[in-house]
């Protein structure tokens, strides 16, 4: 299951983080936009080039360093089917250096409709009895608003084709606590209930470390929240945004991890794609810039943290 | 504001339904998909391109009777960049020929993330100064469980583009109460908790007719509960789905209308889309039969809640 690889790679890299791929064009070295543009012209195809070309030097200067992946789909889709392709063609990428891609495109929706996503985002496409591989990431973001009948086609396709969900629990954001955040008549917060409703989908798909198939977006700005339902939830494993930009620093995430270092995977975006201009360093070294925020990231939460080790 | 012109649209045809494009291969006449096979393929290019021939008959054959279409992202997705730039072919067409466009995506996310979702479907992306529309939609379904912060920036690109968003509020599916219907500490249901946020959300949108520019997804199988919300929401416009398929009727949908059978629009896709398979006709014929079911569940619908009226 996709997680047991995840841990794995996590242990083998001594490296609890991910780096999120939301580029923006303004976070791309202006040598790159130029090149897309004359190749393709200034608009929507020009920049999807940028965003592509900016993602592979990442991706190149992180993939030994950095476990895992997180292109976000909105910065994607904001550049039409252009900018969808190379999100494709970034998850491809980072597949074939030997990255975990997780899709943080945060789908959800029923039955045969939230089958499409799955065969979409994690699983095949049938077309005429052969099949095709359309995004083909290793896990998926998804919001559990709508109960099971959300998830269970997710879980169906992650037990055949080896491959991860991310239920949204506790979200990093200031509002999250307008609705997760409101107690039920049975005392329970509405994060807690997701997370337990986690817990239960994660049955389907137990996991060779005690980490299911089915994980939770838990944010790094809620550290008690974060320790609450690490206890509560032994066989989630977490995702956890708001580090860096959004303020939670390696104190802040130390909650989310297990006596062994693992149980969580903390994601940095800005903080590493734009290291090179809070770094004030030459552009074109700016994927360089990011593997140095990488490595000090991971320095700083695995000093915290200390050895991260597979449960025997 | 969007919701206006979507008003406006339905008391012009005196229809209250939106039609569904959630087009699967298998609801293709053969001849379609032969033909687009041999120009692109048998694979996903090919689906995506018979995708799109399909949709623009149903549209050819739906614009002077349906008010709106609303294309299922996930259906799309599956037929990876390609089927996605066959979505946005199908929005430009549908509204080309004078069709409101609701993008059922059910995004979210927070911050400048929930922007860039704004940008892709509702607004314009900006390449160096120009800007460019990327998917181009009236409205986009999204799912409010973040909070506000998921919200607000939606609301920005709806006031200044005359767009509107539709939130999950009670979805269709017989899990939906799982989370939906659990009651709050001080009584109320997460689900009508979802829908008052509505309607404050909705007070930074008004509209000319009393419907603010964020509407509600309120399912067509829990009838008590669109009476109950319709009363609770008197300026949130709802969108109905699972009326056909689903199990729904006219029956179940009129609480969802106000006296001047305003207020909701409903949706069937499969209904519509499949109408050809279930008529048994020459396939040739599907989007004549998809016009005649369309006309037939019109005529229920408007049979049960009488001549729709905008409001003195």
């Amino acid at each position: 299951m996709a997680m047991d690889r995840l841990l794995e790679k996590i242990v083998e890299l001594q490296n609890p983080t991910v780096a999120g791929l939301d580029p923006k064009l303004s976070y791309i070295p202006e040598s790159i936009r130029a090149e897309s543009y004359g190749k393709y012209g200034k608009a929507l195809e020009g920049a999807a080039d940028a965003l592509l070309t900016f993602n592979k030097g990442l991706i190149d200067a992180l993939c030994d360093v950095v476990p895992a992946v997180k292109p976000q789909a909105a910065y994607y889709e904001m550049y039409g089917w252009q900018g969808v392709k190379a999100l494709t063609e970034t998850i491809r990428y980072a597949r074939e250096k030997g990255m975990a891609v997780i899709t943080d495109g945060k789908r959800n929706d029923i039955g045969a409709t939230m089958q499409a996503y799955a065969s979409a985002h994690l699983g095949v496409t049938e077309v005429e009895n052969e099949t095709f591989e359309a995004f083909g990431a290793d896990a998926l973001t998804v919001n559990g608003y709508l109960g099971s009948d959300g998830i269970k086609p997710l879980l169906e396709v992650c037990k055949t084709g080896d491959k991860g969900i991310f239920v949204l629990v506790k979200t990093s954001n200031p509002s999250s606590g307008e609705l997760q955040d409101k107690t039920l008549s049975d005392s329970a917060t509405i994060y807690r209930t997701m997370g337990n409703m986690c817990e239960n989908w994660g049955k389907e798909l137990p996991g060779k470390y005690g980490y299911s198939g089915v994980g939770a977006v838990v944010g790094a700005t809620y550290p008690a929240q974060l320790e609450e339902l690490r206890k509560e939830l032994p066989h989630t494993f977490f995702l956890v945004p708001g580090y860096g930009a959004q303020g939670g620093g390696a104190e802040d995430v130390a909650p989310a991890f297990d006596e062994n270092g693992l149980g969580a995977i903390v994601n940095s975006s800005r903080g590493i794609m734009c290291a090179w201009q809070k770094e004030n360093c030459a552009p074109e070294e700016y994927a360089q810039a990011a593997r140095r925020e990488a490595i000090r990231m991971r320095d700083e939460i695995v000093r915290r943290i200390g050895t991260i080790k597979l449960p025997k």
